[in-house]
Protein backbone atom coordinates (compact mmCIF):
# COMPACT_ATOMS: atom_id res chain seq x y z
CA UNK A 1 0.00 0.00 0.00
CA UNK A 2 1.07 3.68 -0.77
CA UNK A 3 0.78 6.08 2.20
CA UNK A 4 0.29 9.49 0.80
CA UNK A 5 0.41 12.70 3.01
CA UNK A 6 -1.25 16.00 2.49
CA UNK A 7 -1.76 19.74 3.87
CA UNK A 8 -4.62 21.16 3.74
CA UNK A 9 -6.58 24.35 4.67
CA UNK A 10 -10.14 24.90 5.32
CA UNK A 11 -12.70 27.37 6.64
CA UNK A 12 -14.94 25.30 9.77
CA UNK A 13 -18.29 27.05 9.84
CA UNK A 14 -20.20 24.57 7.75
CA UNK A 15 -18.40 21.65 9.21
CA UNK A 16 -19.10 19.84 12.59
CA UNK A 17 -15.35 19.51 12.91
CA UNK A 18 -12.96 17.14 11.54
CA UNK A 19 -14.21 13.37 12.61
CA UNK A 20 -16.75 11.69 11.07
CA UNK A 21 -19.86 11.39 13.16
CA UNK A 22 -23.88 10.22 12.01
CA UNK A 23 -25.94 13.37 10.54
CA UNK A 24 -23.37 15.96 10.39
CA UNK A 25 -20.84 16.71 7.93
CA UNK A 26 -17.05 16.85 8.49
CA UNK A 27 -13.86 17.86 7.14
CA UNK A 28 -12.75 14.05 7.41
CA UNK A 29 -16.15 12.61 5.45
CA UNK A 30 -16.15 15.10 3.01
CA UNK A 31 -12.02 14.04 1.95
CA UNK A 32 -12.77 10.74 2.29
CA UNK A 33 -16.01 10.81 0.03
CA UNK A 34 -13.99 12.81 -3.04
CA UNK A 35 -10.63 10.84 -2.64
CA UNK A 36 -13.02 7.16 -2.48
CA UNK A 37 -14.35 9.02 -6.17
CA UNK A 38 -10.74 9.24 -7.11
CA UNK A 39 -9.49 6.30 -6.28
CA UNK A 40 -12.14 3.85 -6.92
CA UNK A 41 -11.94 2.77 -2.81
CA UNK A 42 -12.77 4.81 -0.15
CA UNK A 43 -9.77 5.72 2.14
CA UNK A 44 -9.46 5.66 6.02
CA UNK A 45 -8.23 9.64 5.65
CA UNK A 46 -6.11 10.54 9.17
CA UNK A 47 -5.70 14.10 10.43
CA UNK A 48 -2.58 15.64 12.64
CA UNK A 49 -5.14 17.88 14.36
CA UNK A 50 -9.33 16.45 15.28
CA UNK A 51 -10.47 20.43 15.00
CA UNK A 52 -13.83 20.53 16.21
CA UNK A 53 -17.03 22.13 15.27
CA UNK A 54 -16.33 25.47 13.60
CA UNK A 55 -12.45 25.49 13.82
CA UNK A 56 -10.08 26.80 10.61
CA UNK A 57 -7.68 25.51 9.75
CA UNK A 58 -4.15 26.88 7.42
CA UNK A 59 -1.59 23.92 7.85
CA UNK A 60 -3.90 20.35 8.70
CA UNK A 61 -2.03 17.50 7.77
CA UNK A 62 -3.58 14.16 7.05
CA UNK A 63 -2.23 10.97 5.48
CA UNK A 64 -4.29 8.16 3.92
CA UNK A 65 -2.55 4.39 2.49
CA UNK A 66 -4.54 3.53 -1.25
CA UNK A 67 -3.20 0.47 -3.60
CA UNK A 68 -3.96 2.86 -6.57
CA UNK A 69 -1.35 3.42 -9.11
CA UNK A 70 -2.66 6.81 -10.16
CA UNK A 71 0.38 9.68 -9.59
CA UNK A 72 0.26 11.95 -7.04
CA UNK A 73 -0.21 14.83 -8.79
CA UNK A 74 -3.28 13.52 -10.58
CA UNK A 75 -4.80 13.00 -7.11
CA UNK A 76 -3.91 15.86 -6.06
CA UNK A 77 -5.78 18.08 -8.78
CA UNK A 78 -8.22 15.31 -9.06
CA UNK A 79 -8.98 16.20 -5.20
CA UNK A 80 -8.55 19.89 -5.36
CA UNK A 81 -11.61 19.77 -8.04
CA UNK A 82 -14.14 18.02 -6.33
CA UNK A 83 -13.72 19.58 -2.82
CA UNK A 84 -16.45 22.63 -2.11
CA UNK A 85 -14.69 25.75 -1.85
CA UNK A 86 -14.17 26.07 1.79
CA UNK A 87 -11.52 23.38 1.57
CA UNK A 88 -8.42 22.91 -0.08
CA UNK A 89 -5.46 20.72 -0.63
CA UNK A 90 -2.34 22.69 -0.54
CA UNK A 91 0.44 19.45 -1.09
CA UNK A 92 0.39 16.23 -1.52
CA UNK A 93 3.10 13.27 -1.56
CA UNK A 94 3.78 10.13 -1.48
CA UNK A 95 5.71 9.26 1.61
CA UNK A 96 7.61 7.08 4.22
CA UNK A 97 4.71 3.51 4.59
CA UNK A 98 5.45 4.16 8.64
CA UNK A 99 4.52 8.00 8.72
CA UNK A 100 1.43 8.64 10.44
CA UNK A 101 0.02 12.41 10.67
CA UNK A 102 -1.03 12.15 14.29
CA UNK A 103 1.11 9.66 16.04
CA UNK A 104 4.33 11.63 14.30
CA UNK A 105 3.72 15.27 14.92
CA UNK A 106 5.97 16.70 17.34
CA UNK A 107 4.64 20.40 17.95
CA UNK A 108 1.77 21.70 16.50
CA UNK A 109 0.69 26.01 16.53
CA UNK A 110 -2.84 27.09 16.82
CA UNK A 111 -4.02 31.06 17.18
CA UNK A 112 -6.79 32.20 18.23
CA UNK A 113 -8.42 35.61 17.40
CA UNK A 114 -10.69 38.11 19.00
CA UNK A 115 -11.94 41.76 18.11
CA UNK A 116 -12.61 44.08 21.08
CA UNK A 117 -14.46 47.15 20.68
CA UNK A 118 -16.84 48.21 18.36
CA UNK A 119 -18.52 45.48 15.86
CA UNK A 120 -15.74 44.33 13.51
CA UNK A 121 -16.18 44.13 9.55
CA UNK A 122 -18.64 41.02 8.35
CA UNK A 123 -15.98 40.11 6.25
CA UNK A 124 -13.78 39.20 9.47
CA UNK A 125 -16.71 38.34 11.61
CA UNK A 126 -16.31 34.84 10.99
CA UNK A 127 -12.93 34.39 12.17
CA UNK A 128 -12.71 35.90 15.43
CA UNK A 129 -14.69 36.38 18.88
CA UNK A 130 -16.24 39.33 19.49
CA UNK A 131 -15.19 41.01 23.21
CA UNK A 132 -17.77 44.38 22.91
CA UNK A 133 -15.50 45.97 25.36
CA UNK A 134 -12.06 46.75 25.40
CA UNK A 135 -9.74 44.31 26.79
CA UNK A 136 -6.93 45.04 28.89
CA UNK A 137 -3.75 43.62 26.36
CA UNK A 138 -0.66 44.60 28.39
CA UNK A 139 -2.53 42.45 31.54
CA UNK A 140 -3.14 39.74 28.43
CA UNK A 141 0.48 39.35 27.57
CA UNK A 142 1.71 39.15 30.83
CA UNK A 143 -1.00 36.27 31.31
CA UNK A 144 0.08 34.60 27.92
CA UNK A 145 3.53 34.60 29.43
CA UNK A 146 2.77 32.72 32.15
CA UNK A 147 1.29 29.63 29.86
CA UNK A 148 5.05 28.87 28.73
CA UNK A 149 6.73 25.87 29.85
CA UNK A 150 5.35 22.70 31.14
CA UNK A 151 2.15 22.37 32.84
CA UNK A 152 -0.61 20.38 34.00
CA UNK A 153 -3.21 21.12 32.09
CA UNK A 154 -6.22 19.63 33.79
CA UNK A 155 -7.87 22.93 34.70
CA UNK A 156 -8.24 23.94 31.14
CA UNK A 157 -9.71 20.27 29.39
CA UNK A 158 -13.35 19.01 30.14
CA UNK A 159 -13.88 16.84 33.17
CA UNK A 160 -14.99 13.91 31.36
CA UNK A 161 -11.81 13.89 29.70
CA UNK A 162 -10.13 9.97 30.21
CA UNK A 163 -6.38 11.31 28.79
CA UNK A 164 -4.22 10.40 31.70
CA UNK A 165 -1.13 12.60 31.37
CA UNK A 166 -2.35 16.16 30.93
CA UNK A 167 1.19 17.24 31.34
CA UNK A 168 1.86 19.67 28.03
CA UNK A 169 5.28 21.63 27.18
CA UNK A 170 4.38 25.40 25.75
CA UNK A 171 7.06 26.41 23.78
CA UNK A 172 5.47 29.74 22.35
CA UNK A 173 2.58 31.72 23.84
CA UNK A 174 2.13 35.22 22.64
CA UNK A 175 -0.58 37.95 22.63
CA UNK A 176 -0.31 40.22 19.34
CA UNK A 177 -2.16 43.20 18.50
CA UNK A 178 -3.07 45.15 15.12
CA UNK A 179 -5.51 47.80 15.53
CA UNK A 180 -8.82 46.31 17.59
CA UNK A 181 -7.45 42.53 16.08
CA UNK A 182 -5.78 40.31 19.24
CA UNK A 183 -3.83 37.38 17.92
CA UNK A 184 -3.10 34.68 20.69
CA UNK A 185 -0.36 32.43 19.26
CA UNK A 186 0.29 28.93 20.60
CA UNK A 187 3.14 26.19 19.96
CA UNK A 188 2.80 23.33 22.25
CA UNK A 189 4.22 19.41 22.16
CA UNK A 190 0.57 18.10 22.03
CA UNK A 191 -3.45 19.40 23.03
CA UNK A 192 -5.85 18.27 25.07
CA UNK A 193 -9.54 18.88 23.94
CA UNK A 194 -10.83 22.86 24.08
CA UNK A 195 -6.98 23.51 25.60
CA UNK A 196 -6.61 26.66 23.05
CA UNK A 197 -10.10 27.73 23.34
CA UNK A 198 -10.04 27.30 27.41
CA UNK A 199 -6.63 29.56 27.61
CA UNK A 200 -8.46 31.94 25.65
CA UNK A 201 -11.36 31.95 27.07
CA UNK A 202 -9.16 32.65 30.19
CA UNK A 203 -7.21 34.96 28.93
CA UNK A 204 -10.04 37.11 27.37
CA UNK A 205 -11.36 36.81 31.42
CA UNK A 206 -7.88 38.30 32.32
CA UNK A 207 -8.43 41.08 29.70
CA UNK A 208 -11.69 41.67 31.08
CA UNK A 209 -10.42 42.13 34.73
CA UNK A 210 -12.32 39.00 36.01
CA UNK A 211 -9.27 37.17 36.63
CA UNK A 212 -6.31 38.78 38.19
CA UNK A 213 -3.09 36.76 36.57
CA UNK A 214 -1.68 35.90 39.86
CA UNK A 215 -4.65 33.18 39.93
CA UNK A 216 -3.39 31.47 36.79
CA UNK A 217 -0.54 29.94 39.17
CA UNK A 218 -3.78 28.92 41.29
CA UNK A 219 -5.89 27.35 38.52
CA UNK A 220 -2.83 25.39 37.43
CA UNK A 221 -2.20 23.78 40.65
CA UNK A 222 -6.04 23.33 41.47
CA UNK A 223 -6.42 21.06 39.00
CA UNK A 224 -10.59 21.72 38.48
CA UNK A 225 -12.08 22.55 35.32
CA UNK A 226 -13.94 25.52 37.49
CA UNK A 227 -11.27 27.39 37.69
CA UNK A 228 -10.36 28.49 34.51
CA UNK A 229 -12.33 30.61 32.55
CA UNK A 230 -15.02 30.35 29.54
CA UNK A 231 -14.61 28.03 26.40
CA UNK A 232 -13.91 30.36 23.78
CA UNK A 233 -16.01 30.48 20.12
CA UNK A 234 -14.75 27.99 18.02
CA UNK A 235 -14.87 30.47 15.03
CA UNK A 236 -11.96 32.33 16.44
CA UNK A 237 -9.40 29.67 16.58
CA UNK A 238 -7.16 28.44 13.07
CA UNK A 239 -4.68 25.50 12.88
CA UNK A 240 -1.58 27.16 12.20
CA UNK A 241 0.77 24.40 11.65
CA UNK A 242 2.07 21.03 12.09
CA UNK A 243 5.61 20.43 12.88
CA UNK A 244 7.50 16.72 12.24
CA UNK A 245 10.94 15.59 12.97
CA UNK B 1 -39.82 63.64 9.30
CA UNK B 2 -36.10 63.04 10.05
CA UNK B 3 -33.88 61.97 6.84
CA UNK B 4 -30.85 59.95 7.94
CA UNK B 5 -28.35 58.65 5.91
CA UNK B 6 -25.98 55.87 6.76
CA UNK B 7 -22.63 53.94 5.12
CA UNK B 8 -22.56 50.04 5.39
CA UNK B 9 -20.94 47.12 4.11
CA UNK B 10 -21.55 43.60 3.63
CA UNK B 11 -21.33 39.87 2.31
CA UNK B 12 -23.66 39.57 -0.83
CA UNK B 13 -23.09 35.53 -0.40
CA UNK B 14 -26.13 34.67 1.13
CA UNK B 15 -28.51 37.47 -0.19
CA UNK B 16 -30.41 37.84 -3.08
CA UNK B 17 -29.38 41.49 -4.22
CA UNK B 18 -30.46 44.86 -2.35
CA UNK B 19 -33.95 45.20 -3.74
CA UNK B 20 -37.29 44.01 -1.88
CA UNK B 21 -38.77 40.60 -3.81
CA UNK B 22 -40.54 38.13 -2.77
CA UNK B 23 -39.90 34.86 -1.37
CA UNK B 24 -36.11 35.78 -0.97
CA UNK B 25 -33.80 37.39 1.78
CA UNK B 26 -32.71 40.94 0.63
CA UNK B 27 -30.10 43.49 2.03
CA UNK B 28 -32.75 46.01 1.78
CA UNK B 29 -35.53 43.95 3.49
CA UNK B 30 -33.02 43.12 6.71
CA UNK B 31 -32.52 46.76 7.52
CA UNK B 32 -36.12 47.26 7.15
CA UNK B 33 -37.20 44.83 9.16
CA UNK B 34 -34.89 45.56 11.93
CA UNK B 35 -35.46 49.69 11.71
CA UNK B 36 -38.76 49.00 11.83
CA UNK B 37 -38.46 47.08 15.73
CA UNK B 38 -35.86 50.11 16.71
CA UNK B 39 -38.43 52.98 15.07
CA UNK B 40 -41.98 51.04 16.05
CA UNK B 41 -42.34 51.52 12.29
CA UNK B 42 -40.69 50.41 9.37
CA UNK B 43 -39.31 52.33 7.35
CA UNK B 44 -38.58 52.42 3.42
CA UNK B 45 -34.86 52.44 3.04
CA UNK B 46 -33.39 53.33 -0.15
CA UNK B 47 -30.04 52.41 -1.52
CA UNK B 48 -27.34 54.19 -3.88
CA UNK B 49 -26.79 50.97 -5.71
CA UNK B 50 -28.91 48.02 -5.88
CA UNK B 51 -26.02 45.43 -6.20
CA UNK B 52 -27.42 42.16 -7.80
CA UNK B 53 -27.71 38.67 -5.89
CA UNK B 54 -23.90 37.72 -4.33
CA UNK B 55 -22.54 41.24 -4.98
CA UNK B 56 -20.91 42.65 -2.17
CA UNK B 57 -20.20 46.29 -0.32
CA UNK B 58 -17.95 48.47 1.45
CA UNK B 59 -19.22 51.52 1.20
CA UNK B 60 -22.64 51.45 -0.26
CA UNK B 61 -24.75 54.62 1.11
CA UNK B 62 -28.42 54.47 2.19
CA UNK B 63 -31.57 56.84 3.61
CA UNK B 64 -34.53 56.54 5.59
CA UNK B 65 -37.31 58.91 6.91
CA UNK B 66 -38.95 58.48 10.04
CA UNK B 67 -40.87 60.31 12.44
CA UNK B 68 -39.20 59.32 15.43
CA UNK B 69 -37.79 60.83 18.03
CA UNK B 70 -34.39 58.67 18.93
CA UNK B 71 -30.88 59.88 18.86
CA UNK B 72 -29.29 58.81 15.62
CA UNK B 73 -26.57 57.16 18.21
CA UNK B 74 -29.35 54.99 19.22
CA UNK B 75 -30.51 54.10 15.89
CA UNK B 76 -26.86 53.31 14.78
CA UNK B 77 -26.22 50.91 17.88
CA UNK B 78 -29.18 49.76 18.17
CA UNK B 79 -29.00 48.75 14.22
CA UNK B 80 -25.81 46.99 14.56
CA UNK B 81 -27.07 44.78 17.47
CA UNK B 82 -29.62 43.42 15.63
CA UNK B 83 -28.56 42.78 12.03
CA UNK B 84 -27.37 39.63 11.30
CA UNK B 85 -22.95 39.25 11.54
CA UNK B 86 -23.05 39.70 7.05
CA UNK B 87 -24.29 43.38 7.34
CA UNK B 88 -22.77 45.94 8.99
CA UNK B 89 -23.33 49.77 9.45
CA UNK B 90 -20.48 51.73 9.32
CA UNK B 91 -21.58 55.75 9.90
CA UNK B 92 -24.95 57.26 10.66
CA UNK B 93 -26.53 60.88 10.58
CA UNK B 94 -29.13 62.98 10.10
CA UNK B 95 -29.01 65.15 6.75
CA UNK B 96 -31.10 67.37 4.80
CA UNK B 97 -34.07 66.04 4.02
CA UNK B 98 -34.01 66.76 0.59
CA UNK B 99 -30.93 64.16 0.52
CA UNK B 100 -31.47 60.94 -1.66
CA UNK B 101 -29.08 58.32 -1.78
CA UNK B 102 -29.74 57.19 -5.20
CA UNK B 103 -30.75 60.51 -6.80
CA UNK B 104 -27.87 62.41 -5.56
CA UNK B 105 -25.05 60.54 -5.92
CA UNK B 106 -22.52 61.87 -9.04
CA UNK B 107 -20.15 58.58 -9.12
CA UNK B 108 -19.68 55.46 -7.91
CA UNK B 109 -16.34 53.23 -7.61
CA UNK B 110 -16.55 49.46 -8.21
CA UNK B 111 -14.10 46.79 -8.31
CA UNK B 112 -14.10 43.29 -9.78
CA UNK B 113 -11.63 40.41 -7.99
CA UNK B 114 -10.67 37.69 -10.46
CA UNK B 115 -7.73 34.96 -9.13
CA UNK B 116 -5.84 33.46 -12.00
CA UNK B 117 -4.20 30.07 -11.95
CA UNK B 118 -4.16 27.71 -9.07
CA UNK B 119 -7.21 27.31 -6.81
CA UNK B 120 -7.87 30.01 -4.80
CA UNK B 121 -7.43 29.72 -0.93
CA UNK B 122 -10.94 29.00 0.73
CA UNK B 123 -10.41 32.24 2.77
CA UNK B 124 -10.74 34.05 -0.35
CA UNK B 125 -12.69 32.23 -2.80
CA UNK B 126 -15.89 33.61 -1.73
CA UNK B 127 -14.66 36.83 -2.92
CA UNK B 128 -13.41 36.11 -6.60
CA UNK B 129 -13.94 34.73 -9.82
CA UNK B 130 -11.50 31.98 -10.56
CA UNK B 131 -9.95 30.95 -13.74
CA UNK B 132 -8.13 27.98 -14.07
CA UNK B 133 -5.71 29.74 -16.49
CA UNK B 134 -3.14 32.51 -16.41
CA UNK B 135 -4.40 35.46 -17.99
CA UNK B 136 -2.41 37.60 -20.01
CA UNK B 137 -2.64 41.39 -18.13
CA UNK B 138 -0.76 43.49 -20.17
CA UNK B 139 -3.00 42.60 -22.45
CA UNK B 140 -6.53 43.36 -19.75
CA UNK B 141 -4.19 46.57 -19.06
CA UNK B 142 -4.36 47.80 -22.21
CA UNK B 143 -8.04 46.68 -22.88
CA UNK B 144 -8.89 48.05 -19.45
CA UNK B 145 -7.83 51.21 -20.44
CA UNK B 146 -10.11 52.07 -23.87
CA UNK B 147 -13.26 52.15 -21.61
CA UNK B 148 -12.23 55.64 -19.88
CA UNK B 149 -14.23 58.65 -21.32
CA UNK B 150 -17.29 58.59 -22.71
CA UNK B 151 -19.08 55.63 -24.22
CA UNK B 152 -22.14 54.39 -25.11
CA UNK B 153 -22.80 50.82 -23.04
CA UNK B 154 -25.64 49.48 -24.84
CA UNK B 155 -23.60 46.30 -25.34
CA UNK B 156 -23.01 46.00 -21.86
CA UNK B 157 -26.06 45.51 -20.63
CA UNK B 158 -29.11 43.20 -20.86
CA UNK B 159 -30.84 43.69 -24.51
CA UNK B 160 -33.70 43.87 -22.32
CA UNK B 161 -33.00 47.06 -20.77
CA UNK B 162 -35.58 49.94 -20.92
CA UNK B 163 -33.09 52.61 -19.91
CA UNK B 164 -32.87 55.03 -23.25
CA UNK B 165 -29.43 57.16 -22.07
CA UNK B 166 -27.04 54.58 -21.84
CA UNK B 167 -23.86 56.91 -22.61
CA UNK B 168 -21.79 57.09 -19.59
CA UNK B 169 -18.52 58.58 -18.05
CA UNK B 170 -16.05 56.56 -17.06
CA UNK B 171 -13.28 58.46 -14.95
CA UNK B 172 -11.27 55.48 -14.25
CA UNK B 173 -10.80 51.98 -15.32
CA UNK B 174 -7.30 50.42 -14.03
CA UNK B 175 -6.09 46.62 -13.57
CA UNK B 176 -3.90 46.09 -10.76
CA UNK B 177 -2.60 42.80 -9.99
CA UNK B 178 -1.24 41.52 -6.30
CA UNK B 179 0.23 37.39 -6.87
CA UNK B 180 -2.09 35.71 -8.50
CA UNK B 181 -5.22 38.36 -7.79
CA UNK B 182 -6.31 40.52 -10.89
CA UNK B 183 -8.33 43.37 -9.21
CA UNK B 184 -10.27 45.48 -11.76
CA UNK B 185 -11.32 48.67 -10.56
CA UNK B 186 -13.94 51.37 -12.09
CA UNK B 187 -15.03 54.93 -11.26
CA UNK B 188 -18.53 56.46 -13.45
CA UNK B 189 -20.50 58.63 -12.97
CA UNK B 190 -23.19 55.82 -13.32
CA UNK B 191 -23.35 52.44 -14.14
CA UNK B 192 -26.37 50.21 -15.89
CA UNK B 193 -27.26 46.55 -14.72
CA UNK B 194 -24.34 43.91 -14.94
CA UNK B 195 -22.74 46.80 -16.72
CA UNK B 196 -19.16 46.00 -14.40
CA UNK B 197 -19.83 42.73 -14.48
CA UNK B 198 -19.93 42.20 -18.48
CA UNK B 199 -17.26 44.73 -18.57
CA UNK B 200 -15.03 42.09 -16.10
CA UNK B 201 -15.97 39.24 -18.20
CA UNK B 202 -15.20 41.29 -21.54
CA UNK B 203 -11.46 42.08 -19.67
CA UNK B 204 -11.44 38.00 -18.97
CA UNK B 205 -11.81 36.95 -22.41
CA UNK B 206 -8.98 39.95 -23.51
CA UNK B 207 -6.80 38.44 -20.90
CA UNK B 208 -7.50 34.74 -22.33
CA UNK B 209 -6.58 36.22 -26.06
CA UNK B 210 -10.31 35.16 -26.91
CA UNK B 211 -11.16 38.88 -27.33
CA UNK B 212 -8.56 40.96 -29.46
CA UNK B 213 -8.26 44.83 -28.33
CA UNK B 214 -8.92 45.95 -31.59
CA UNK B 215 -12.41 44.43 -30.82
CA UNK B 216 -13.55 46.17 -28.03
CA UNK B 217 -13.99 49.90 -30.18
CA UNK B 218 -16.40 47.48 -32.46
CA UNK B 219 -17.97 46.23 -29.22
CA UNK B 220 -18.82 49.85 -28.61
CA UNK B 221 -19.78 50.84 -32.11
CA UNK B 222 -22.21 47.45 -32.66
CA UNK B 223 -24.46 48.61 -29.42
CA UNK B 224 -25.22 44.85 -29.48
CA UNK B 225 -24.73 42.88 -26.29
CA UNK B 226 -23.53 39.16 -28.43
CA UNK B 227 -20.68 41.53 -28.80
CA UNK B 228 -19.57 41.77 -25.94
CA UNK B 229 -17.68 39.34 -23.34
CA UNK B 230 -20.04 36.90 -20.36
CA UNK B 231 -21.46 38.64 -17.58
CA UNK B 232 -18.68 37.72 -14.63
CA UNK B 233 -20.24 36.00 -11.64
CA UNK B 234 -21.77 38.39 -8.97
CA UNK B 235 -19.11 37.13 -6.28
CA UNK B 236 -16.11 39.03 -7.24
CA UNK B 237 -17.73 42.36 -7.43
CA UNK B 238 -17.39 45.31 -4.67
CA UNK B 239 -19.47 48.24 -4.55
CA UNK B 240 -16.55 50.24 -3.32
CA UNK B 241 -17.59 53.97 -2.54
CA UNK B 242 -20.51 56.41 -3.24
CA UNK B 243 -19.75 59.74 -4.41
CA UNK B 244 -21.52 62.95 -3.50
CA UNK B 245 -21.14 66.60 -4.05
Amino acid sequence: MRNIRFTLEYIGTNYHGWQIQKNAVTIQQVLEEKLGHILNKRPRVVGAGRTDAGVHALGQVAHFKTSSPLPVEKIFKGLNSLLPEDIAVLQMKETDPAFHSRKDAKKKEYFYQIWHGCRPSPFVSAFVTHIPCRLNIKTMKRGASLFLGKHDFHSFCPTKSTIRNKVRNILYSEILEEGNLIRYRILADGFLQHMVRTIAGTLIDVGKEKIPIEEIKKIFLGKDRRLAGFVAPAKGLFLKKVYYD
